[in-house]
């Protein structure tokens, strides 16, 4: 591919008009929208209103006006991202308290069913949370598996299968609908955590028969630095659980400021306590972007960007570790090289955010929204002169540690 | 008190110059400081730098410029507000979070005592989170029993005596160091809420040999709508402690990407997921006022100010459950009243905000930051009329539901 070639997508992308919604660095590819997503231009005026007029002019009467129903809110504008009602998502919280919540919850159902199974190498708070989390159920323990054991590790002990959608170092996507099916033929219900996958994949929970899902919002969803995340519970178990976790803002009446716990109907159960509304207010108006966006020409486009960048990798033979198949996959590329830390830190001295995944990963975000395919063209140019000048052996590029 | 009264206590004040720190609204009386704090000027500029240049800009760079370590940041700024040393307090989270951790954290550290302690009347949050975390550890239970009770409830089965310093309905105050030493004494550990008390009254967990401690910062600290909350745990629990949610940001090494945990060291542990970065932003912002502020100061003005309201609500009428004794109790006042939601809704309508209390409770909170003696003559005048006139007769006052 040249240049040119990439220019000629570029022109007939349906959806470069929305890389003008976000504030991009002059300078700067940023192949880590996986990670962090971008300033959206329209959080600035909606954080100053918040700022300004709800919290400075209109102080505690905002909780009337609107703050009180953010969780539903919001929670109702990510449903169609995965495929839920309105009524079956929530916002607010981490992903790992979320987890925590509901993985508690999943235990409880059945007392016959002891096991939570999960995959070795699973997004560390995954695992980390239902460790936590077995500690507070009687008898229950976590079965810890490689991807290829999980389907015989599946038995009627199983309690819950978590599962990450898509793999945060690899991308590998696991079939949402098979692995779905494959839990509830054993008797269990299904964990999805969605963060490496929701704004980056096609999600239908509802086609799938998914039973519980928690999500990230501040990678593909660009809800900001630590953006509150969101809990999907399929309205037939609404009902049936219950939030161990649980505060006043989960409560049946929270103003009635009543002694005893009396959980709310719905989605509202799993709240805690108050969330933060700043948090809130830059993620609504991040998630507007998403009423807009075709989802189909957003797998076509992140698709197109994937084979820029293995063709690049391959150029500069360096093993790609992300499946070929797109139905396989999420929107990062990732490659190893036995000195992949060194190999980002120069591609950053570039301009090419990416980032680094211990101890050989080197992981490249492809976000159709703001990427074109000349900046990932220019990603793949730069990725092949420095695996060729060998910059990466520059000691310099080796001396800080990369948090993401 | 006359107007001239109060205008001589105001040219007397060493805290006036506080008050233009914080952005008031035009013909407003604020009395819900206690509830949600005014927007300090401070977050202006701090939150636009954190959207353009830190977000906008830096980017994923900016976890390893200084939001990696927020947590430990923000806590070691509350800590000198309630006596502690900046290794013993972290912020994240819902004050709800931290009281669940907290409570399963403190009945597994002796699995002979099995019953929390706490009062009926309490915050709910505190009774419904301790609900919750009994449910959490085998045989574990929860008693709640009237404040006069409470001496009498501490017996050899109490891991826990679980309070909330000053009450949110009568603002009664609890002695810190009297409690603590029942609870030793009955060789519990002692969990204090500091929610209505941090930045109200002098607090010094030190001196009193508190255990464990959690706080809300969006009332009288102003860090904003749902701003993350504060735990402190002593440091001679935090490596016998460990967190039930066990989350990556709390990790040994979260950027390892172990498949088990490991607990950090300090209070790093008690961390669960990924905190906002907007909401510890403004948060951080709005804690610089403190530096600057004498807390023996802030006491006298904030009982100078009881003064003015009590003498008021006595004059209409209105009894008062708010001790007499500033040392008995924080800083607000409480008056009952048959119709007190029809009368909070008549101040409101004529620029006084306070709030309402199920069922009968008007609360007024007293800040000396930036409530002038002037502003509360004058919220002590409109309430008198409010009662003589018997505006809050007015059925239109009677028709939204006020939350806070």
């Amino acid at each position: 591919m040249t240049r040119d070639d990439a220019r000629a997508l570029d022109r007939a992308d349906p959806l470069a008009r929305h890389r003008n919604a976000f504030a991009l660095p002059e300078g700067v590819i940023y192949l880590d929208g996986n990670s962090l997503g971008p300033l959206p231009r329209a959080v600035l005026p909606a954080s100053d209103d918040t700022l300004q007029r709800r919290w400075g002019e209109r102080l505690i009467r905002s909780w009337n006006e609107g703050w009180i129903d953010a969780p539903q809110r919001l929670g109702a504008a990510i449903a169609p991202l995965i495929g839920a009602g309105p009524h079956e998502v929530i916002v607010g919280d981490t992903t790992s308290t979320h987890l925590f919540k509901a993985i508690v919850a999943a235990l409880r159902r059945d007392p016959a069913r002891r096991t939570v199974v999960s995959e070795a190498g699973n997004f560390p708070t995954d695992l980390h949370i239902a460790e936590g989390a077995v500690g507070c159920v009687p008898g229950a323990r976590l079965k810890v598996v490689a991807r290829d054991a999980l389907a015989d590790a599946l038995d009627d002990d199983t309690a819950l299968l978590l599962l990450t959608h898509v793999h945060y170092k690899t991308a590998e996507r696991f079939d949402l609908a098979d692995w779905t099916a494959r839990a509830h033929a054993a008797g269990a219900l299904v964990l999805w955590d969605f963060s490496h996958s929701v704004g980056a994949v096609p999600i239908d929970v509802a086609a799938a028969g998914v039973d519980l899902a928690v999500g990230c919002t501040y990678k593909y969803l660009n809800g900001g630095p630590g953006a509150p995340a969101f809990l999907y519970v399929a309205e037939r178990w609404q009902a049936a659980l219950a939030n161990p976790v649980s505060g006043w803002m989960g409560h049946a009446e929270p103003f009635a400021f009543e002694d005893s716990y009396r959980p709310a109907a719905g989605m509202r159960r799993w709240l805690v306590g108050t969330p933060s509304i700043l948090a809130m207010a830059s993620l609504e108006a991040a998630l507007a972007i998403w009423a807009d966006v075709d989802q189909a020409a957003l797998a076509r486009k992140s698709a197109a960007l994937f084979t820029i960048l293995a063709d690049a990798g391959a150029a500069a033979g360096l093993p790609c570790i992300t499946p070929a198949d797109p139905a396989a996959r999420g929107s990062h590329i990732s490659f190893r090289h036995p000195q992949a830390y060194a190999v980002t830190q120069a591609l950053i001295a570039r301009g090419v955010i990416g980032d680094f995944r211990a101890p050989d990963v080197l992981r490249l975000g492809l976000t159709p929204l703001y990427l074109s395919h000349e900046d990932v063209w220019r990603a793949g140019e730069l990725l092949r002169t420095v695996i060729a000048d060998a910059a990466w052996r520059d000691p310099a590029y080796a001396t800080r540690l990369a948090v993401t």
